[in-house]
């Protein structure tokens, strides 16, 4: 008996079903045509103050098995939905989530595309120190046959006031002088808007730094100027913020963005942070833009940045950042994570970007 | 015109809610007829099938400008809203949450009551050593004027199997007895259900430590021995995971259960954990269980136990945990965080705790 | 007989011990003349390539019970005290570090003096949006009896660019206009160089935000403007790293700079950030500037505010930062960590702040 | 004149340097010989009362450039020198860093080599529910040609002690049957030591989960018992404790445990967990035991399996462990992260682990 009656039970939850999607999709028209009067009048459809009013008259009615709290979270999706519906237009122009926004040809620096299914290196040093320095990189660089960017500080954000700054202006002719005798185009990190001019009219490619991923004046001034932009996830931002950090340049007139993972900022000491391999699918799934990773910050050592970058192309990623010195022990800041140029010689043939026997297996900075 | 046109809208959603409102009531009194039926079978209430099946029937009905989407969303949340009810006598039987847990004169270890009103001191060296150690402590806490619990490990949980592992058996015996000479309550860590026994037959509260706060066979197992647990939440458990592995104890038997918040893993290097204040008036808020900060293991540095001891009393604390050692710095584990039998007394004479002249301002820790 | 071998080889082992440190003296000695020389030829010290030279003699020569790593390792440290001496008058003059910094009056915000002895409370609505709305709270605030500043956000820092980013230039008139009525001191965000001068003409503090403590740009420039600063932590950073930030405030020309702690990221989501309250004792023990405790970003909640704020006054906080809105259901941004004006009364008046009967016993946002 | 004197202080500095080395060579001769001695009267090496003496004579006799804080640092690397080589011995004997700890075709699981070269799949639901959906599971394993384990929770530990606890001993059953049935070999968790007998007659791997890796008693008790162990990673544990966790099992007489990456606790939302790529290549640089990834619980989301199984093997893991279900939606627990077998087909394709076409480009379990 109890069956045949739990069957009757069951149909009419089922036809209730119906009759509450019938007023839940009225109730949602309602909805889009208030918005509409109200854009005509220039104002936000988003009401709390509206919301608020409705929850009190629910609640006043309230009677029966679904209590007050019960009630109020079910309304509460039924506004989040309407919300939703109301925002599906704005969404759509969301820019960062518009899978059209790169063309087929990837993002362009120079000759170099970024996202066109070839992946790209980034290298150079961790800051440019001298002009020796940065010609001895160069051309180590400029004979690797896959497509690469030379990278260098010019303008470090260092944690204290007391340690090396960088050359600054200085550092940004030595890179685009060493870059010019080799063929190769830059990206340099910008710290500031009022520096923003400087450094652009040095570089092909402006770096928004991880400490400046929620700087969101910046981003807006470098999304104005036009050119190439390669924003690092803050090291204690999430993907979703970085996603949001991306929107601000999008909006600001530049679609050229370069994505990167470099690593979050967790318990685990055996690395300087942790690479977050999975960062790379996911910012693929919500967006078209290119995502690199940078495998020396997120690592902090030498020793394992092999696996790693195998692991970081697998994944998906759309180019490496690594860093590279002629001679890493003398470096002027974070000399224990870049790699020499013999090492960075290894690794290339290994992941099999470089001249020779690709993909051999080699062991690099072990000590 | 767009004014009145807004308000005509206004006042149609207005009734529509209504309408929503006597469907969603009328829904879930069928829901609790179901769930009555099927209890009387002896099946659980919840059917994600059954579900499954609603969703699929809904989904091939929208039509309108609310997507599947929203529709999903909307009717999980009546889902939810349904199990709740379902669940609201089940979960006024959910132990940890009750208000009437604890009897107004607390939890009693022997002549010692926690969580009524006055601040408990649980003190004592990370591990037994020597019968002189624990004359030392014994002596120097059985001296002051508050409420105090002598705790010590005999079996110690060591991240590896080749640092010291406590005296076992013969520590629990030289716990007991320096706790006896001096008329001391005593707590001390289990770390298993094969040792259960042996420890519960020689201390007054058994001690769940924050690597087995996971540990749900132990937690049974405790709850059956019928004595109060101090039950230590994990430095990555969440506070409901704790208020969760709580349940288990309290589920098994016994309602005398100790909650103690003892720092966090995050990035911060500066103290050993991250001691979560928050916890703490958060614990309360849910649970009339007890909830003491052990403060030795949340901060590992002696420097600031004073003002951060101050800081959880005000929170809310019903207890301090604080490890004191005779001669901290020949610890055979833990010596750095330790303090000495002179810095204890400064202390506790600051806190208000002492024999002398309270709240005294005193450094402590600091070389 | 083995009893005093021991004996003997001890004896010469503590002979040993004298004969290198009198080596290491002189060593010391030796460094010491190096670093003058170059100092006088305007040459850093640190020669981190010499180093690098020393370790490949040493390494070279090694025979012995010591392998070449354990010799490395002693040298390191022989060579990082070196530096230590070095850098000792140096770091005397690491400005954040001094203990004289702040006079005995404390910071002074016009009338009011942070780190003075009396608790501070800076109070106010996460963004400024009407002259109703600061009025109303401007004139709440004023009534107390206690020192106090007036927050509001009229530059708003938002994760997405669609989100509301604050009145601007507006909403800095809106703030002084109202603060000035009721003769309060206000503190508002600055977020980029570009928009410090109108933000510096009109507020009597400056404060640079979690998002913006490694803006070593922003820092500096804000330290040449000479207005007070408040520093906030930013929910990732350690407590070094907020000390490091400061010292670009203080080596740019303000001596005047309050430290916020506002919460960390960590796994815990039953509060938005979790309140690292060792950081204020740890900064207080490092630093004389002023340290304050923002609860509202802390915990995103209110129900916990008044244990968590008596916690942080417990621990030594020199002040206070709570969010207030006449109406915080109806607020632009953060609306559900906001308290209403009554009970921020309640709250102040628990916290002793307040005009009425003090610490009496209440809830607040609960629900 | 400067640059000369500058050399003659810097020969004089190498001169010392090499008095310094012979000095602690002799030092460590001593030091030797002196743990020989105690060593023979059955006594530890290390005796920090010993160091505290020899650290209170030298600074009574501190004078000169290097304070004694500087001479403090010294003394205790020269005392951590002496230490390390004294476990050198010891060290060598820690069983969890010899390189010749797997033989050369792996650890057997039955006829499976985990840790041989080629990788190795172990799949199954998150818990054993009924003989048909066992059945279904283990049918489609079976038909791969890649080396695989059945794996399937029988005693589960679940947060709540309301959640489904697993069928326990009548699961364990069913899982040998739906193996034996089709040949495959079986892994599965176990809880507490009281309840190892019986899953060790029922399967022919030994699991520790996450919440079990600091339970030392159980891992003691599973390396009594012979069989492999499959060794997860605590969530919030760090890689040097989870090489002491398999320490305990390798040292009380099982040799064969594959070390199981499953994600850390972070801050990211996106996935359930932050799989941590870079312990793998880390492991196998400390370890020769094998090292796996569990994709499920580490991204707690189908979607992005695929790319994040290809990063695993590309940083080296000799396996993969993926949650598959018959009817994820229905599962009794964690349904929404484990593949269906339509999905997991493609899945295996797409790596290359089928039987058809392979490294298809396939997306899983997006909606």
């Amino acid at each position: 008996m109890s069956d045949s009656r739990l069957s009757v039970l069951r149909d009419e939850i089922d036809s209730l079903n119906q009759d509450l999607l019938v007023l839940l999709q009225r109730r949602a028209e309602l909805v889009l045509e208030i918005a509409k009067i109200k854009r005509a009048q220039g104002l936000d459809g988003y009401d709390p103050e509206r919301e608020f009013e409705m929850l009190q008259g629910l609640m006043a009615a309230v009677t029966g098995a679904f209590e007050q709290a019960q009630v109020k979270e079910i309304f509460r999706s039924i506004f989040r939905a309407s919300v939703d519906i109301q925002d599906r237009e704005r969404r759509r122009s969301l820019r960062v989530l518009r899978r059209d926004l790169v063309p087929e040809g990837g993002i362009r620096v120079g000759d170099v595309a970024i996202g066109a299914g070839r992946p790209v290196l980034i290298a150079g040093p961790c800051a440019v120190e001298t002009p020796e320095q940065m010609e001895e990189i160069a051309s180590a660089l400029a004979r690797l046959p896959v497509a690469k960017v030379l990278r260098a500080g010019a303008f470090k954000p260092r944690t204290s006031p007391h340690a090396f700054q960088g050359l600054r202006e200085e550092g940004l002719k030595l890179l685009r002088e060493a870059a010019d005798r080799h063929g190769l185009v830059t990206v340099t990190e910008v710290l500031d808007t009022s520096t923003l001019d400087v450094v652009a009219a040095h570089t092909d490619m402006l770096q928004i730094g991880a400490r400046n991923m929620y700087n969101t004046e910046l981003l807006k001034a470098v999304g104005r100027v036009g050119k190439p932009v390669l924003l690092k996830r803050g090291f204690m931002a999430t993907i979703e913020e970085l996603l949001l950090s991306a929107e601000y340049i999008l909006c600001s007139g530049s679609d050229a963005v370069v994505l990167c993972e470099r690593g979050i900022r967790t318990f685990e000491p055996a690395t300087r942070n942790t690479l977050d391999i999975a960062a790379v699918p996911l910012l693929k799934g919500e967006t078209s833009l290119p995502v690199i990773v940078d495998l020396s910050h997120a690592l902090g050592r030498r020793d394992i940045v092999l696996p790693c970058a195998r692991a970081a192309l697998a994944a998906g990623a759309d180019g490496l950042m690594i860093e590279v010195h002629p001679r890493p022990d003398e470096a002027l800041s974070d000399g224990f994570q870049q790699l020499d140029l013999a090492s960075f010689a290894v690794l290339v043939e290994a992941l099999g970007f470089g001249v020779g026997k690709p993909r051999a297996e080699v062991e690099i900075g072990r000590e």
